[in-house]
């Protein structure tokens, strides 16, 4: 089983950027402790704060494997790019946000990738990636 | 663990109420698997189509156990009330949709209860109970 | 031939309940008028005021008998759950209104259950029950 | 009795029309079933394409006969000025559809005209006229 | 001097028409006294329901004499093709209304002929369009 | 001296509920006191979370008495039914909230009850019901 | 005959202030060319840029003579306060505006005086004032 | 006890200006006889038509005594600096309106101040002052 | 090959009106040109100012040819009328305008026509109708 | 060289005022300190709570002098008759603000004065006056 | 003759991508058919899916050649950086869309380059590009 | 001290770009001077299209020197990801503007970075970037 991890703007920061809002965990150490928790599962990543570069990801993973999960960042808000990709591959997407974007600013609540997407995992910090993740066992 | 999933309206009909939307099988019979899959958890279900009653048992199960699995159906979108009973309470509330709701009608896309969830979980049939349960484990 | 007529809030007050807009003569008279001109409908009334109440009824009768005529009074102009249950039921439902509610106030104007309704019918008083009725026949 | 059918734009077209919203029957034979049917009742009937037009016929028979039907099709939408007619003339006017316009383009949801009708009947089909009919008798 | 005097729809009731709004005098009455005030000036007068041959009245005209004062009536607030032919043509034209168009429904309070126009005259009842003739004398 | 004070959803967990913003005590102390302040008026209270009780409630009250002191909670931003009882019954109604909902969300600016009372207060703590109570005497 | 003439806000700088949109010519010399044509009415002046100072006059010259020319400048589209002083005086207002406010940016469409007023004369130039003048003759 | 009630624009002509809205006492009969009820609280009045004049008495009183009863008329709805004034000074203010706003036109239902008060009365004549005199007892 | 050009309201006017922005050409001369251009296509014109008959005319030649070309012109962001016309007739239609409409006034952005239209061609000035004419070949 | 400075309402607080916000330095002690800095520019300052007599200002200094820096605290977002004056003179206006306008309420966005000033500061604290002190240097 | 053509995001997988919207035909496989076609035109291509590598492509060929043909796909409904690059440049640039993008979502009506394209041509399929090809001929 | 530069899409045609609105001197001369005057500050320059790569560079040097000012270009209107990458770090950001943006299209007024960023000039031409370093100093 074969599942790709897309992050988008800012999620490299993750740890020291506004812990108040996203904790103080770097992605990398849980992404680390994701792989060893779930061995059975090929677990790749890729992290850029470029739209077009994210879309060039998903076409690439878009063919092949069991699932991709995505946290556009603040492009879920805004990209309709993104949305299109999403349309025009194969693998099915599952959405995800570390915070409750629901209980922030009113630009947050919009999300381009959710009607395109087969389900959304929001607002439970970092767990949400694992959520998503089990949602393709 | 003491687990409580609450349904609002319409959900009593699952199975039979527009099974390309929701799926044919009865939350009955899920929920028993649900309960053998998860002997650890002692999880109880509740359903209404009364918005008060929803409240009424928010109150009630909303001072004890671990965590309430709330899907308000309808009520979601225009209740002003159960998002105050969840503000009102102690125990953290998960919502989850069956559907994707983000990809239906507009008027199903606002949410008065995300913004006082822990977290939300939507799209991934009633597959989207279980994974809200194990955001709680 | 098996009609159920269903009125929601404040309807149980026709009669004394601003005469201007509603009429002066309550449904009970009209109703029983109604049921003599037509001897060969088995017809049915059912009135509450709770929104869940109104749902319940709609899936106790919404599998059985010809047509469901509704007056979902105040509740037409905000609740999906009652447009849901409408949509999960077989039996065909067709919305009344007393008064021309697109000559009254701007938010009478909008009905969550229109779309899911057979037909509407509205502004002839109490005759509108008789169309929705004959449309039936 | 007297009772004028007016139509509005494309209604012509009636049969030929996007008969999976319309129906396949063409208006002309409809009218001559509800006229043997109706034999008490002086039935006429008015089509035009041109908005302007049918104001001159509402002005025209709006001063005779028990009422008027008008389905005026696309100028329902937008025309104040067939508002303003039915607001001039003495015969009371009852706007029929035979589509459910409220479950189709957001833009057919407003009429300008329905405020200033006696009464609305939308959605059963042809039925609907004859509905519209019985409302005078 | 020549000025052309132009009415649109439903303006062929005036004196008929709800008195209480537009008063109780026939167009045709004013007209006459109008042309016997002002003997210097020569004066037309043309009236139609019908957007298209308002717009064929203003392509007409609107090439020789001094003024054109036009009353679109409710086609002030929907025809962008009235605007287009006043931009088009070449005689001033000057908007008038009998009533106070802003102390009436919303959807009045838009004209798409006064930015085109010379100038605006609105409220004093057909004494709106005497002010229109004065502004050109 | 007959008033009744209607309370709704949420507010039987006045005390406990959120005491930033709606205080610490409960109702039914600050109920005594008030009672035992005012000896010459008949003070009723009565609290449901189901919108169709209050209704039924309105109903039932609103032919007696002298006044009725409503705070209907979160319905007040939502509910045309309530709106319709207040305008059903003969009690002239006041609308009192504890906190000041203009200084909070959004959606708690807009009543559809305050149109159809004799008058608001809000913003006084649970203090809003006594000087509500005083506009009766 | 009296006639009092109120000029709002930057109308003292008429002739000096953006001339191609007011023209070149001063308030005071078109004035005195008002008071020399019309001698048989008694005309006065009053300017202000304070919006209180201009609710000041029209409640001093709102119970006299027989009619007041306002042209409220930039108070015209957000001054509430001016138009409930003109619903609490007796004495007639008419609306002038120096330039066609309709053809010029949004904000200037809305009018809060021109519903209270009985007529508006815009878009003339100084000559506005004459013709409003001559709507008191 | 130090009160001060500060009212504004078009309150100087309370008794004579829209009797049907405002009742036909004038505001100083009735603050003559608040000030005999009330002979322990030191009881001052100021109105003014102009909004910053307005701002400077909030300024002055500010800063002293223990309540002020505010009743800004038609600057409730567009005044940004009343409301920067009330949250610049030190003395609590209670917001109050002798008819009921929310009753009246939209632009009435808007209040900049609102959200800065300490609490609102509204829409019970001029008792609304008394209640809010009280609500400082 | 058949063809049919269709133009709407102030099309006529072409050359002469406002040629800044639809050139100084008349529609006629280069109409000729187009034919002689296209000798195998056999090219007819129509124009009318009156939307209902733009309709009669799109009913008349909407079972037969190749294609329609048509410039609704003003009606092009008012017209439902001319979209249901398109929607109920066979022949393909392809939408163009002479100016870049989305460069002008927001209220020409929007076209009913272009959703109902097999594609759209703007501002090209008159060769938008070539660009039209040869998608067809 | 000559600037005036020119502060709208509430500013005479400074220092007083929501020190979270505007800081504890009172207006005039900063004043000193930049008219010490710059002794080859004659500064002069003004302030005014009457939106009226803010625009008087504006008329008596806006013909002299190299440029106005005017914080029009409230009035900036309201005041089309302050946006009106600025454009009728002739010395170039710098807008300036103490706190950063763009991070606080939605209604503090929108500035009717930014499209007609020179330039715009805002969010430096009183160092904003410095920077538009620069500007003109 | 110097034409070059730049595409968008996602437009890299044409053929292979919602064949029901965009045809199975990749672009590679069209480009080639085209430069056949036109073998006096020297024809160019360019995709991205970097929105800023489509502003560096028009800053690139956009001082340079006869035209530029620009499907920006999802960019079109978003992005001002590529208005605004479009606007720097000299070459004349023709908007182009394979599918009707104003029969698709409400979010693809919205372009924020045809205001600043020569010309916009949409919904051919691939035909498109050829008819931009042409209108540059 | 160190201070960065980074400016947006479109900024490196400065001086070739639309000359009216930007001025005709490229950024590179301004940005010598700029060095040249304030040799006490070690100041650096970046400039990208690419959204990605700002908010890159924004993570790069936001942990180090005393200011970054930044001018996105059209990216301040739609970017979220670079509000948010401002938020994320921790080296003060001042936005800058040449043009007057909010005298410019509606679209330019909204900026997503002010409310994130520690003030903003906007309309000095390239001296909006001097002032801003003043800020700094």
């Amino acid at each position: 089983m074969k599942i790709t991890i897309i992050n988008g703007p800012n999620l490299n920061l993750l740890g020291s950027r506004e812990p108040d809002t996203y904790g103080s965990q770097s992605f990398e150490t849980y992404f680390e402790d994701l792989r060893k928790k779930y061995p059975e599962v090929h677990l790749d990543m890729y992290q850029s704060n470029v739209e077009g570069e994210l879309i060039n990801k998903l076409h690439e993973c878009g063919f092949e494997g069991e699932g991709i999960i995505l946290n556009a960042g603040a492009y879920t808000h805004t990209s309709i790019g993104l949305a299109d990709a999403i349309n025009a591959i194969k693998t099915p997407v599952v959405e995800v946000h570390i915070s409750n974007t629901m209980a922030r600013e009113e630009f947050r609540h919009k999300s381009y990738l959710s009607p395109v997407c087969k389900g959304v995992v929001l607002g439970f910090g970092l767990r949400s990636y694992e959520l998503a993740l089990q949602s393709f066992l």
